[in-house]
Formats: structure tokens, sequence, C-alpha cells
């Protein structure tokens, strides 16, 4: 077999195997290529042709739904959400589910801001146990039920639906919020029962960082106005303002609601959110199947895979060590993703961007020479 | 004299007299034509890279000082910063000091989170009345002082040496928390005395927004540890993981980073603050010596006005509206901002960004046209 050498200079384009920020298409990078005046009227058109966009693909009814845009990183838009749909009342009480990283960081956000909450914790890339949550929401009343969708800390698909049904059945007037931020684009969530789905740019949709979005129930969202304890994370301020001048409230990042308006553009032509979501399944079978003929074994079962980003368990062999391994696929232009979970020690590999099978067998044939040069033993067939 | 059409397609690049997102170079946007994993040795150092160049326009020791960069607009670094230095003590209060919209905001910002503050209100546009700051300063005790040094929303610059004079007499341990955000990189600010001053990327320093940073005396930072009433407006923990692994804590604009890298190798090669602020200058004695001519008046006294940016009274004649005459002038190509006062009427022209004397004299020639256009008299001279 051919050896992959690092013939390349620096600052080349890398491919980036991670759950964002991720490797965009070129066009998407050239929208960025224009100055736009933020109060403009050129640009309140771009940013009202994202918000429509973005309700399209979540097949979200514009009668119901609003999309909120929000500067900064994924976690701000969950902050916001959370910090907009609790009342400002002492006994407004809120429920996390966690179950990795993404989870814990829901009841940080609760305990920065003093809000009174209790946290499920299931372990890291445990499943929820909807047992324990019906228990918990029959034993006391929520302003408040936060959870993730797909966390991203290991790759588990969390039951959203059927945490709904259990809201719906035993807390019909909390607020849910659902951090979809590595799934929206690609792993459709229902609606149902939904009024807080916070996501972000960068991730399935493939824009660049920058900003966040919410998409929030229209008639919620106006209940919660004076909720938020800042003035940059208060989702009701910043839909009111989008609704009344199609501005931000506060300077936008610009250039990164280009490259959205490019990358829903891109979306689009594939097929939409199915279409994507079949390639990501593409990329992630290849590189699950190819992974384990090089010896790397997932962290979850096979039933629990997610084709947004998968962790694989470090190869048990003195010779391997992370730092070295990643540094030596970064070298051939591949970057993987460090672990996020405390418990075991793993790395994670995404499939999400613009990446197709070829670049996967790339990436599986580059972490079998890396394998070799490292002296870790690859199983032979 | 020959008439300037507007022959150019729809998207063109516009010259921005905006006081950001402004315009930007060439090279700065397209240094964002790259995808960098934001956990990756290379991003590393270019983050790195970029704290410390604006360490070095600050001209401030590595000794005392570190620059905090945090994802969002200036308003979310202005709100961290207060956010940051206020302690979780219900007699901690906080001294506003108001002339403007961005005065207010610091005002709102107090309200939001619930922190007894006080408002010395000077009325739009008016200077600071030091001998006022200084009774309410003797008055009572403040964990924090905060002010605008540009306010951009009428162009005035305040004095901000000699409120930190005052601050060391009467108040020697409250944190000084200034809003330097459409002045840094341009028009300095002596740090003497204080604590966090907050700038964004896109003013005066030339980058994109996406992000904003926070200057901040090291030491004082690290007593404001828990401070924070958010987990996304940290600054004491951003700053923590900055220093620990070189690292945002969540995900970062990467290109909007890229971008300010270049951006500051452009100040750089520019000559540093000192000379931006000589072209600023010229860009604006130009502005404001070409729109006297053509009738158009200063809101601002000539010993007032500063370079950034400047507000022109509506011109009093009943042919003039301010949106016929935005739109006008935008189809030519030239972005203005309409004004932020509430008592006068006003619109305003930036002179910050990549910005030339020559620009200035095609804004006013194309102003000139649009007024003769809309049957606005030109005084003859």
């Amino acid at each position: 077999m051919s050896r992959i050498m690092d013939s390349s200079p620096e600052g080349r384009q890398k491919k980036l195997f991670t759950p964002g920020p991720l490797s965009c298409t070129m066009a998407v990078k050239q929208a960025m290529l224009h100055d736009y005046g933020s109060r403009d009227a050129e640009f309140i058109d771009i940013v009202k042709d994202v918000r429509q966009r973005l309700l399209d693909i979540a097949g979200a009814s514009p009668v119901e739904w609003s999309i909120v845009p929000l500067q900064g990183s994924g976690t701000y838009c969950v902050e916001a959400a959370i910090h907009t749909a609790v009342p400002r009342d002492k006994d407004a009480r809120v429920l996390v589910l966690s179950n990795g990283a993404y989870g814990r960081r829901l009841a940080q956000i609760c305990a920065a801001a003093d809000l009174s909450h209790d946290v499920l914790e299931f372990g890291e890339a445990q499943p929820y146990d909807l047992a324990k949550v019906e228990r918990q929401l029959s034993s006391r009343a929520y302003a408040c039920v936060a959870a993730v969708h797909c966390e991203t800390s290991c790759g588990l698909l969390n039951p959203v639906e059927a945490l709904a049904s259990s809201l719906r059945a035993r807390q019909p007037g909390a607020a849910f919020v659902v951090d979809a931020m590595s799934s929206f684009g690609a792993l459709p969530v229902r609606l149902d029962r939904v009024h807080f789905l916070v996501a972000s740019a960068n991730k399935c949709v493939q824009g660049v960082p920058g900003f966040g979005f919410v998409l929030a129930r229209t008639q919620r969202l106006a209940q919660c106005a004076g909720n938020a304890r800042t003035l940059s994370l208060d989702l009701a301020a910043q839909h009111d303002e989008m609704e009344r001048s199609g501005q931000f409230r506060f300077t936008p990042p610009t250039h990164a609601l280009l490259a959205a308006q490019q990358a829903l553009r891109e979306l689009e032509a594939e097929g939409g959110p199915a279409a994507r979501r079949r390639r990501y399944e593409h990329n992630a079978s290849l590189l699950v199947a190819g992974a384990r003929e090089l010896g790397l074994r997932p962290l979850l079962p096979a039933d629990a895979l997610c084709p947004v980003i998968t962790a694989f368990l470090y190869p048990r062999h003195a010779r391997f060590a992370f730092a070295d391994f990643y540094q030596r696929l970064s070298a051939l232009g591949q970057v993987i993703y460090p672990g996020k979970i405390t418990s075991v020690e793993c790395f994670r590999i995404g499939c999400i961007g613009d990446l197709y099978p070829n670049d996967v067998k790339h990436l599986l044939k580059c972490i079998g020479q890396v394998l070799e040069d490292m002296g870790v033993p690859i199983p032979v067939p």
C-alpha cells in the first residue's frame, strides 16, 4: 500500500472530522467575502431569508414557531433559552436530564444563575431511565425541563419524543428546552410538546461558527418577556426586535450570517435534512466498519450509534498515546477530536460537515498508517 | 460636474461609513477562507497571537494585563465585564455614567441582572459633569463604576482619565469598567486605574464582527472568580481556560479570529494606533469641512468632535427625509448610519474601517448629488 506523505505547506486546509467548527464548502466561506452594514436593507433581507430557511428545515409552521438567531456559541443559545423560559420567581424550578458533558452544562447554567434545579444524572453515555424521569415528574412541579437531543460528548441520541409524552401527561405547563445542537439539520426532532429547540449554524447546517438560534414557540416566547437575567441572552427581546425591525439588537456576525445563507442553500440543493442524514449515515457506517478492522471499538453498542459523531475507545496498547496519535493524523491533514467522557478514555470522530465517503476512506487509511507507525498492532482479519 | 450613476449589480460591495460592522480589507475577509478545528494546535497559536497583538496595541504589560476574548457582540463583553466585576453581594453597588445610548445600555445591563445601581445621567451628547461625579463618589461606596469612552451614539469622547483620578482618590476599591468599543485601536486610553477595558474586533481594529475582548487587570480578574451570573458571560472562567489550555471554553468564531489576526497585522503595517488615528482624523476633517459646505451641521461643537464617527443634524428643509436620503446614498454604494439620539434628529457618518480620504471625497460628492436630487438647497459659498 502506498504511503501517505505529509507534503503540504503550513496552513493548508485539513479535513475536520470534528463536531464543529467543521469542514465547510469553499462556497460557504466565499460567501463571507462581503461587508454588509448590519442595519442595511440588504442585510435585513438576508437575515429574514436565513430565518425562513431554518423554519423550513425544521418543518415548523411560521404561524406557531419563530427562529430567534443569537450571537455567540451554541451554549449561549442554550443559556438564553433557559433564562428566557424560567420565570423570575424563587419557586420556579428546572429539571435537568444529564448523561454527558452537555447535560452537565445545562445544570451549570442553572447553578450560575442561581435557578432552583434538580439534576437526573444517568451516568455518562448511559441511556435515560424513563421510569425515573416519570417518577421525578410526578414528585414536584417544574417550570422548565431541559434535555439534550444528541449528547455530542459520546454520540448518544436521547429519546426526546418519549420525554415529550411524559411531560405532556405529567407537567403540561413546564417549558421543554431541547439542546439539539448537533442534530438539527440532519436528525429530525418531533416538535410536539417542545417549546425551545436550540441549535447552531455550524453543525449539521454546515455554516461557520458565530451564532446559534432557537426555534421557539412564538406564543410561549411572548409570555417570557422580562424573564431573562441578562440583556445579551434575552430571547424574548431579541425576537421582539427581529419582528419589529428585522434587525439584531446588537451587532450581529454579518459574515457568519452570509455563510449560513449559502450553507442553507446547499442543504436544500443536497435534498434537505433527510438526504444529508443519509450522507452522514453512509460516512458513519464506513467509519465504524473500517475502524473495527483497525481494532478500534466504539464506546457505544452498535444500536446506539448515531451518524453525527462516534466515540472510540483508546486501543489497549502501551504504544498508544492519544496526543501522539492526534498529532500524526493532523500532520496527514486529518483532524479528529478528543474525548469528553471522564470515566472512559476515548476519542471522537465526527462525520458531519463537507465530508464524503471518500474522505472517510482516506481518514481510515491514515489511521491505519499512523497506528502502524506508532507500533500499535492492527488485528489480522 | 459629472453625475455619479448607480451602474452596479445587486450584491456589489458598498462603502460602509458605519461604526461597525465596517469596511474591511479584502485580505481580512480572505483570511476567513479556512476552516480550523477550534481545539487544534494551529488555531490555539492563532488565538495566542491575536491576544498578544491586542495587548501590544493597548501598550499593556503582559505582567499586569490579560486579553480575554469573548464570543458575541461588544455588548456581551460589556455585560460580561460588569457581571464579572461586581461581587454576588446584595450591597454591591454600581455607578453608571451616561450621556447617550451606550451609557444607558450600561444601566440596562445592571437592571437586567438586578444589580443595585445609580445612574448619573448627563443628557444625550452632554459632557460629563465631573463635579457631580465627585459628589456622587463621595456620597456612598461603589463596587464598580462603569463609563463609556467614545459614546458612539453621538461621537462624544468622555474624559476617562479624569474619572480615573476621581476614582483613585475617592473609591480606591471600586472596579472601573470602561466601554472603549469604538475607540480601542485608534484613540488611546490611559490604563491608569482602569480594571476592565472592553472593546471589539470590528471597530478600529478593522476585523469582522463575531467576538469582542476585555483588557483586564489579571490580578483583579483573579479576585472575580464566581461573580458572574451566567456561564457564557463569565470572564474569569474564560480567562482561566485560556491560560490553562489556550482555548475558548465554548466554540469560538474561528473565522472571525483569523480575520482579526490579519486585521492586527494590517494595523501594525499601517504604523499602529497612532498612524490609524491620523488617517481617521484626516477622513473626519475632510468629512466635516465638506459636509459644512453642503449645509450639514455637526451635532457637537467643533472642539468636541472625534475622528471615529460624526453625528449631523438633519437639514431643516421640508424636502429632506432621512429614509429617502439613506436609500439614495445606498443606491450610489454609500452606506451611512441612522442617528441614535432621541432628543435631536440626526444621522451619523463613520470614518473608521478601510476608508481613505478619496472615499470620503467621493461620499461628499454623492451627498451633494443626492441633496440636489431631493431638492434640498445647498448653500452658495
